[in-house]
């Protein structure tokens, strides 16, 4: 009978390989297989799904408490996980888990998240792949309860697979493991950023601006994930990136032109 | 009787105010309107939806043929639509274009593109708005075609309006005017990129690595985006950003807990 190996597990984040969330994540998921690290070397929120293509990268192994915990990468999380699984990792993972994120990443955020798009790179690269993201911007939050949560859906993805071309986006409620109500599978919500800038003038007397904003929670329907999580509850997004407004084509036949 | 104002365009790209594509197109759609410029101040591509919020932004005024040409922006393209329409610009443009941009946007490259995310901005604060891409790498490639077919269709989206939450993805295949055989409204279509990286030894005798990759077009329906163009169409995809795959919520069920 042919042995079955154990799980291996690709880790990866948006916040630096040096953050608590993605140390409690490679703690935790040591439970279920073999983890291996390949992480920005610095913090890269909001970067969205930006590549490096004009300068080269760099994998440097990174100690923590003096063991080596994994390759710091001087990029993107999607150069992080596209370098690790195309060059530095010996095999395919069968699991790429990105987090866990200091801030939730639900609605239109999934569009700027880094920490979603490395999940993409290996959903893109034909890996189970999910994100998670903890409700909380404090870098001394428990991350304890998302990481429970992190194993046991990791455990399951890893058993069941996902639909094809589909990541999974976690988003945990910053409380205690009993003080969450469950998990629910939502849909991405429409929320928005009240986003301004705020001008200032520097000791030169010329203009800056810095980027600042609100977050408002439009939708209040328990099955979008900015409600689910304000309820409570985990919150998990299945999304793909299938951008083509098919009900805009019909619509938009006007433009065409033949010669 | 009120006077109709004339429209009024804020343009943009992410190859860099400098760049030979938005001269030539801002040049055209002077010939609809008003236009104004905010653009980054250097080349940005593959930045996705990057953006900057660890670091104030700058925006100088950038001269060309010894007239002000636009702001040039110390950031991304959605820094520089946001910044633009937040703070520097008197009014709410009626039409945000994006482009002329060095190298085609279709497929999964939509995910990458600064382009389209400049268009992307522009749709989410609500102003009608399209990303144009010509299908040549070159900086020295042509664009007048590129910029006649903008003004053609920046006319028609000024007077119909886009669909809700919908921008205009807009991929022109690198030909003279009279070669061009039409324009067709498309799919996203699905090619893939076969990248990899190169490993390189620095004069120290440490790795580095450079990015890599073949563009593969899988998809020959000519409803498609790669498809059309590949025949001498120009390609018109309606895209939006909505994520949750649908069909795989109930999949997903199994997931679900409640306390």
């Amino acid at each position: 009978m042919k042995k079955r190996k154990e799980p291996y597990i690709l880790v990866t984040n948006d916040d630096g390989i040096d953050s608590p969330g993605i140390f409690a994540l490679v703690h935790a998921l040591k439970k279920l297989g073999k983890v291996v690290v390949a992480a920005p070397d610095r913090q890269q929120s909001a970067v969205g799904h930006a590549l490096t293509v004009s300068k080269p990268l760099r994998a440097i192994s990174f100690h923590r408490n003096g063991e080596m915990f994994g390759y710091a990468i001087n990029g993107t999380p999607s150069d992080s996980v596209k370098l690790a699984v195309s060059t530095l990792l010996e095999e395919k993972p069968d699991l790429v888990v990105s987090g866990i994120n200091h801030g939730q990443n639900t609605s239109i955020n999934i569009l700027y998240s880094g920490t979603v798009s490395a999940a993409t790179e290996g959903m893109l690269i034909g890996i189970p792949s999910i994100a998670v993201s903890l409700a909380s911007y404090s870098l001394g939050a428990d991350c304890s309860a998302a990481a429970d949560i992190s194993v046991e859906v990791s455990k399951k993805v890893i058993k069941n697979g996902l639909p094809k071309d589909t990541l999974l986006n976690i988003n945990i409620p910053a409380l205690p493991k009993n003080k969450i109500k469950g998990i629910r599978i939502t849909r991405q919500s429409d929320s928005q950023w009240n986003d301004h800038y705020e001008k200032r003038i520097d000791p030169f007397g010329r203009n800056y601006y810095w980027f600042s904003g609100e977050y408002k929670v439009i939708d209040k329907d328990i099955e979008t994930d900015d409600a689910a999580l304000l309820a409570g509850y985990v919150s998990i997004t299945p999304i793909q990136f299938k951008f083509t407004n098919n009900d805009a084509i019909a619509k938009m036949k006007f433009l065409e032109k033949r010669k």
